[in-house]
């Protein structure tokens, strides 16, 4: 490492030849990585693909499935409006994804929806854009894990009651992973993300196949349909309420922009390309699925998916290439939350970074990923799990909310960045914090096409809120303002730490001309004589104190004391009640209250370090208790003389 | 408080008119006692009964059903066994109690198997005794909670599947009584023990009434009589299997003798009055229950307990009477918990103040209890509960064998006792650590009736051993000497500790010639120079240090430094890992493998103490990994000079 200006500081390098010797954690997740590896971590479009599509992608599972449940509310009769639906929700990805195209090639450095509004908008609105993220991806995991859970359960129904404990164990094992590092993880999971569109695009054309042959035919034995509940008729509003439902499909897309530092450079360029291969994989088989359910007459249920329906007409029966497709589909909807562990913690440092959540989020751990975020995520979303009882159908209201919010605002921020390009002149540059903005030529094009996609995800967003409110929506109507809430608390903790500590207008330094120190005393022993020896190091003014519970006792602390003492003070303080530290605190409260400007107390309390764990349990931890007591005193120090026995 | 040849010692006494200010604690427990009140805090003959009478009392309540159980796997017709069977446990009890007469005469401080063991048979005997009573003690708790629930239940049935949940709440409500005091918890359960003794000498007076009378007649609707596992044949193992287990009658006896200082003076006559009281309604309630049992044809059950059959035949229904006992007996059965709340603690303070448990037990709570054993006490009991399920059945086999080990050791030692005074020429006076030994004219006579004792006792022990053993009691087989092996583990640690901190042969004093001191900073700021200021009072000798994971940071705080570091010492180490605290330690290591015998090294941790816990969150707990880090180091002191913002 090399300092400039550096004076006499010394730099000792450490021997990077030796890396940090061997342990269980080094075992679980890999050998630590040096900071100067960073640039070596990162993935071409092939890799990019299995990490940040594995969740647009795990739509498919669901999404049409999704659309059914709500109209058949109407009846049986409702769900021929299942592809209409379809059609519009893909129009709307298309133009989401165009969007996103001019967003990755403006902001090569991450171009998520947090940068995109904070660059443009403002810091409320980027905190906004952020919250609504963050708690998405949370629901991502949640939300993928317990749907790939109950596609097992499909298969194997005995397994039907230990679906919360499978899912959590899988989120820990997806964290675990992903702890070792981008570069891993997408490798571990690129095999079984292209053996799901290999099992899909297969079973999807075999089905079209042999929908032109006439020989599809429609699902044996479907699963009971539920007459509980039915309307009847169909309104405008369970349409609205079917297309929020089925807009899951587009969760996922942004996934690539927040994470385009996460790419091999030209970023830019791999990260976009890496886009529209996934929209167009994701909107073909999408379209397929929907179609081909509507066919089949598949119902939706519970208890068995509509991929399942899907997979065993196509097939004929439960042979080998229906559990393929079962197979394949549970890993991806379980791999779906590997995007959100590629995501969330990377969007969790640049809050950190910016100091609107605690700065432990930016530490890179031993393997270069952001440790902290990916072990953060994966509690949170256990415990939402563990809320939910693994429920896909309970935990999806709350799900895509987030993801349109942040979807419109990060348009809304494209569209005002091509409106500033177009008020400079040509060939004018501005570099303002982080961004370089600069005149384009194609300004109204680009701001017409974010604009429409800015309006579009708002009205799906004001849709989903409007007719997902009771099912659950309403707690992320409230968590995001809340968030937003609590980062600005932090900010302000920071900001206003930070102003505390600065040494702007530090012209008187601080000083101790004076340290007064009190030594604890229990007895009077080596360990006390040592403590007393380093007191009396420390200051001349030192005081014993002994806090009397016995009087008896505490005649001999005192003979002992005339013997050893080597006349220093000493202090007895009586205590009627068999109290130690409320006496003590009056004492030293007491001398607090005289205490000079620029005198120190020192409260030196004799310790001993004990060889094995357990013999702490045979002593008092006054020490610790004191420390505890006395933690919000100011102009004190407290400290143990270390006595090893 | 008066010290003798104190010198200079300042003693500061404390305002006893003002307790300590009122908190939640003194709301559950009560105010404070000052250690001068302990000779008020002490019992009467009528309260020491309630106290110490309850656990041997409440044996009455199942120690004939326990004797039916057994004698139920041959047949019903070997239920005539009962009465014989009781009437011999009733002579072992008398044997007993005029043993234990003798020792409370010669030990009026307090003369527990354990003391009388430690006194004339030598430590190991004394730990035995000592081990298996506080096992005893806790057993006393599980066991008798659970039979006062299983007594409840037995009304009202649909409480069954709560029975751990109430026993547990049940301990920890006695717990907060006996954290009140002795005299307060004496208090608390007198009425109580009288109502159950009243009930049941009204239950077996009217029976005997009726039977005299001729009109007692047998249990109507008994419950079912199991044939399953009935052997048929009566064998003289299930008659002493019987006698073993009847012998729980005798579990208690040994309180009073255990807890002789919580009665006033003259102790050992209160306390050997009370014992005669106690035997005389013990052996007349337990042989009378024995008796009419019999001529009702009770049937032993899980379902209904002997005494319901009993009450409900004698008072011919369910009427207010048959209630008064249930519920006396339910009260009584969970007082017998208190008797071992009275004498655990106090042993275990004899054994932590002779250093054979941690020394914490011996230290008085604010309402001079020792409430550190109350508390263990109730959590090692409810653990048991939850472990046993509260069933009586299960639990009664590890029962009662301590109690038998703990009188045969208290009447060996008391044997040899006399056998040693008779060794004294007359008025010759021994005094021993703890104890007077004198000549007594009656010695012969004495060690006849303690040894008697001890050879019945030890019988009953082993009989109880081998008939219960794959029952249970293997279980408390292997417990005792292994508690004994930690006592002995525990009273090692505390003795070389002391050898390690004798004064004796403490020739050359320790002394601090110089403080080496390393000053950790994260960056350069007020805290930090609030920190280097602290650091530069104690040594000349400072040498700050700076861990570096990012060397664009290190720049900034080299160039703070070189303005605001006062010519101080600086140490960057590079640390390519994103490691702190191994760079950190290996620099430390490298100090203290260079260190002089007199040199101390100290390191000081700036810190910020924030206004609001939550504040904490954000900042990096290093001073505390640090400190766990350092914990084992030698000749290395750490210290937090804390920033308050």
């Amino acid at each position: 490492m090399r300092l400039e200006n550096n004076f006499g500081t010394t730099v000792i390098e450490q021997d990077i030849e030796h890396a940090p010797r061997k342990n269980w954690h080094q075992w679980l997740i890999g050998r630590p990585l040096q900071t100067a590896d960073a640039p070596h971590q990162t993935i071409g479009k092939a890799i990019g693909l299995a990490v940040f599509a594995s969740d647009a992608l795990s739509s498919t599972a669901y999404a049409t499935q999704e659309i059914m449940m709500i109209l058949a509310i109407a009846g049986s009769g409702a769900l021929g409006y299942v592809f209409p639906i379809s059609l519009a929700i893909v129009a709307l990805m298309t133009i989401v994804t165009i969007s996103y195209q001019q967003t990755i090639h403006a902001y090569p450095g991450g171009g998520g929806a947090y940068i995109v509004a904070r660059d443009n908008l403002g810091e409320l609105p980027a905190q906004t854009a952020g919250a609504a993220l963050l708690t998405d991806y949370i629901l991502t995991v949640a939300v993928s894990i317990s749907s790939g859970v109950a596609q097992i359960t499909s298969a194997f129904p005995e397994l039907h009651i230990y679906r919360v404990e499978i899912a959590v164990v899988m989120v820990f094992f997806i964290m675990l992973i992903n702890l070792r590092g981008v570069k891993e993880s997408g490798t571990t999971f690129a095999i079984p993300t292209y053996f799901f569109i290999l099992a899909m695009v297969l079973t999807v054309g075999t089905g079209f196949f042999r929908y032109l042959t006439g020989s599809l035919g429609v699902v044996v034995n479907p699963p009971a349909f539920s007459t509980e509940g039915l309307i009847g008729t169909i309104t405008p509003f369970l349409l609205l309420h079917a297309f929020a439902s089925g807009t899951a499909a587009l969760t996922g897309i942004e996934a690539i922009s927040n994470g385009i530092t996460a790419f091999k450079e030209p970023r830019s360029k791999n990260a976009g390309i890496t886009l529209l291969w996934m929209s167009a994989i994701l909107g073909s088989l999408f379209l397929g699925i929907s179609f081909l359910a509507g066919k089949i007459a598949a119902v939706p249920s519970e208890g068995e998916t509509v991929i399942s329906q899907l997979a065993r007409t196509v097939y004929g029966g439960e042979g080998f290439l229906y559990l393929a497709v079962i197979g394949g589909t549970s890993i991806i909807l379980i791999m779906a939350a590997n995007t959100a562990f590629a995501d969330f913690p990377r969007l969790g440092a640049l809050h950190a970074g910016d100091g609107f959540l605690p700065r432990q989020f930016t530490f890179r751990g031993s393997r270069l990923v952001f440790s902290r975020g990916i072990v953060a995520l994966a509690v949170i979303a256990s415990f939402l799990i563990i809320l939910f009882q693994a429920s896909v159908t309970r935990l999806i209201p709350l799900y895509a909310i987030g993801v349109f919010l942040s979807f419109t605002l990060s348009q809304a921020g494209m569209a005002r960045r091509w409106w500033k390009s177009g008020k400079l002149a040509e060939g004018e540059k501005i570099v303002e914090a982080g961004s370089v903005n600069m005149y384009d030529r194609h300004w109204k094009l680009k701001m017409v096409i974010n604009g429409f996609g800015m309006v579009c995800t708002f009205i799906v967003m004001v849709v989903f809120a409007v007719t997902k409110f009771l099912d659950g929506a309403w707690i992320i109507i409230i968590l995001v303002p809340l968030l937003v809430f609590v980062f600005f608390g932090i900010h302000h903790h920071y900001k206003s730490l930070a102003n505390k500590l600065s040494l702007e207008n530090y012209n008187t330094p601080m000083r101790v001309s004076h340290n007064r120190v009190v030594l604890l005393i229990a007895g009077v022993h080596r360990g006390t004589l040592a403590a007393l020896a380093y007191a009396r190091s420390l200051s001349a003014d030192v005081t014993a104190v002994h806090v009397s519970i016995d009087p008896a006792e505490a005649q001999k602390v005192v003979d002992k004391w005339n013997a050893y003492g080597d006349g220093t003070r000493l202090v007895v303080l009586d205590s009627p009640y068999r109290l130690f530290i409320e006496p003590l605190m009056a004492f030293i409260e007491g001398l607090l209250k005289n205490r000079q400007p620029a005198e120190v107390l020192t409260i030196v309390v004799p310790q001993f370090v004990t060889s094995r764990w357990w013999e702490n349990l045979l002593h008092n931890q006054t020490a610790l208790m004191l420390r505890f007591a006395l933690l919000f005193k100011k102009g004190l120090v407290i400290l143990e003389v270390p006595y090893n026995v």
